[in-house]
């Protein structure tokens, strides 16, 4: 710790242009900033154990989360945890296997299943991540803001259904297709289970949520709007203000969503996060001044050179144009064997690009 | 063989629909529609050995080429192939292995690699693809057309850089972003090949083609109109008339790229494949009569009941409308594990339709 980034006090930038206020730079934050690309990372991993270990450790959990902000001038942190903390806490025994990825000891995959699941109580059964909130916020001494997270209904349900990851989503898509009223029996839960969520780590002190929606993409525009769309709409709804009493702006990221921008949109949320493959001068059209826009860098830059980190990054500034509303985000989260050298090009490369 | 599907003569259906002239049912073929999900399909296989020695044996990809037809009321043939046979007489020694895919044994890393490249002559180093198109054209002898088909460039050239499937794409957008002149010579070459190849198949008999950018979708908007759509445009215009001197429809599928569907529209190909995420209703509207469409159902759905399939094969044709220009197909291939029962269920679904 101790680097000069972290020293000068009260940046709000990304809480204006999330709600489309003049900013004196663009501010930028990146998906996964606190990762394995990250020597230092690895190291408090390491020491932890394993994964969940690190997610379950308030103290450590706050040790990676401000890993990134010692090393680069970014405009704000993210809660370190994991998307699949939710089906945990209801009961679903979550597990890492090395090179893997995650998976559940006791996948859902019935009616009965769905209807026996419980809805977790946030302190009570995520009292780990509401702490690391807390110690986040506390260190941070309003530095920068926190962002807090939940992955979305959707998104959680395909793991849960699945057993983990997946590749063609045969087990969710057949019951999808063949018991839709199941489906949204346990969308339902899930929506309530990332409102009370959300409204734990916002009254911990979250500044700002993303909603995760990684998996949404491989959803028919049908599919997308009922088992996925709507049920992020009511989350939206359902988030209570901030510890200052003001609104907290909702981030709503949905991967491979760029074509439904304009439903997204009209979400309720105040920002759309893009991934890389969708224009985001055409996106700024769509929108209007309807919702600000997050990202939209090609994650794979970073494996690039400076001079190539630099010219994309103006590409994507440039994209944007003038005027208010544009956090700068890669599209998707940082890839492992990044350098972090390139990380700090691209943060210099933002901040000092001149804006219009 | 011998079964009532293949007696019928004549089916234009296809071939009317690609010229968005009336049919009197939607056509409809599969993308892999020979292939893993048929037992009649494994049974083949084994005897070949590996999937190399099926697509090099021109009598047994007649063979699984027909499978299909023999079992469904399917309106279109498609060559039994592979799309990396091309970067395989390039030189570059293709294999696959179990569980893993395509592998190249010399992926092209280079700007010297590229240059060293040969342009493969499609008579002489891909005659047994050639010696395939005529073989099965006499055997379907007009009961139905055959469609002719290659990777696109960028497509061949993600496996050629990779050495094979890849996740991420490190390889090739490093070299995309260091070095885009280098890519740029690279696609160059594959489009010169990809014009050759598919003038060899037209000349052999095939009388539709498509090109399959299954990875066009992982790249930035800006990225794709110059290292993937540009090129499938030169290969549109490069191509040759049929042996009856008309033009050869093109079938353009860019997988995740609905949101460039205007883009794609405009390429100079007579139809515009589209993935399952992509409403074909807002499609339609958005081409208006310039383009036919494919498309455009969930493949997950062949893993769900007859009543599902029936269902959502009916959302895509009203989605689709009334008049002219729909070819039915899948937003992506069957998936190996599928129930050919399924299959059917989807094929009469499509024909027993009322057309508006």
């Amino acid at each position: 710790m101790g680097a000069t980034a972290l020293d000068a006090k009260n940046n709000d930038g990304l809480l204006r242009a999330l709600r489309r206020q003049p900013v004196e730079r663009t501010p930028i934050w990146l998906m996964r900033q606190a990762g394995r690309y990250l020597p230092e990372y690895r190291a408090t991993r390491g020491r932890a154990g394993d994964f969940m270990a690190l997610c379950q450790n308030p103290q450590l959990a706050l040790e990676v989360t401000l890993q990134p902000l010692a090393r680069f001038d970014l405009d704000a942190a993210i809660l370190f945890s994991d998307i699949l903390t939710v089906p945990d806490a209801m009961g679903l025994g979550l597990y890492f296997e090395t090179g893997e990825g995650p998976k559940f000891r006791k996948p859902v995959r019935s009616r009965a299943a769905i209807d026996a699941l419980p809805i977790p109580d946030p302190e009570a059964d995520l009292g780990y991540v509401l702490d690391a909130v807390r110690v986040i916020r506390q260190e941070l001494d309003g530095r920068v803001p926190l962002i807090g997270f939940s992955g979305s209904p959707w998104t959680l349900a395909t793991y849960m259904v699945e057993g983990g990851s997946s590749r063609d989503f045969r087990q969710i898509k057949t019951l999808l297709y063949n018991d839709p009223e199941a489906l949204d029996a346990l969308l339902d839960k899930l929506s309530e289970a990332v409102v009370g969520y959300l409204n734990g780590q916002i009254a911990a002190g979250a500044q700002v949520v993303q909603i995760f929606d990684t998996w949404g993409g491989v959803l028919t525009t049908d599919a997308y709007r009922r088992f996925s769309l709507r049920h992020m709409e009511r989350i939206v709804a359902g988030l209570h203000p901030g510890s200052d009493g003001g609104q907290v702006p909702v981030i709503l990221f949905t991967k491979q969503g760029g074509h439904w921008l304009e439903l997204i949109a009209k979400s309720g949320c105040q920002a759309v996060g893009l991934d890389w493959t969708f224009d985001i001068g055409r996106a700024r059209q769509l929108v209007g001044d309807q919702v600000a826009l997050q990202g939209n860098l090609d994650p794979a830059v970073l494996f690039a050179s400076t001079a190539a980190v630099r010219a994309e990054a103006a590409r994507v500034l440039d994209g944007f144009g003038p005027g208010p509303g544009h956090v700068f985000n890669l599209g998707h989260g940082i890839q492992p064997g990044v350098n972090p050298d390139r990380v700090k090009d691209l943060v210099d490369a933002v901040h000092n690009h001149p804006r219009g």
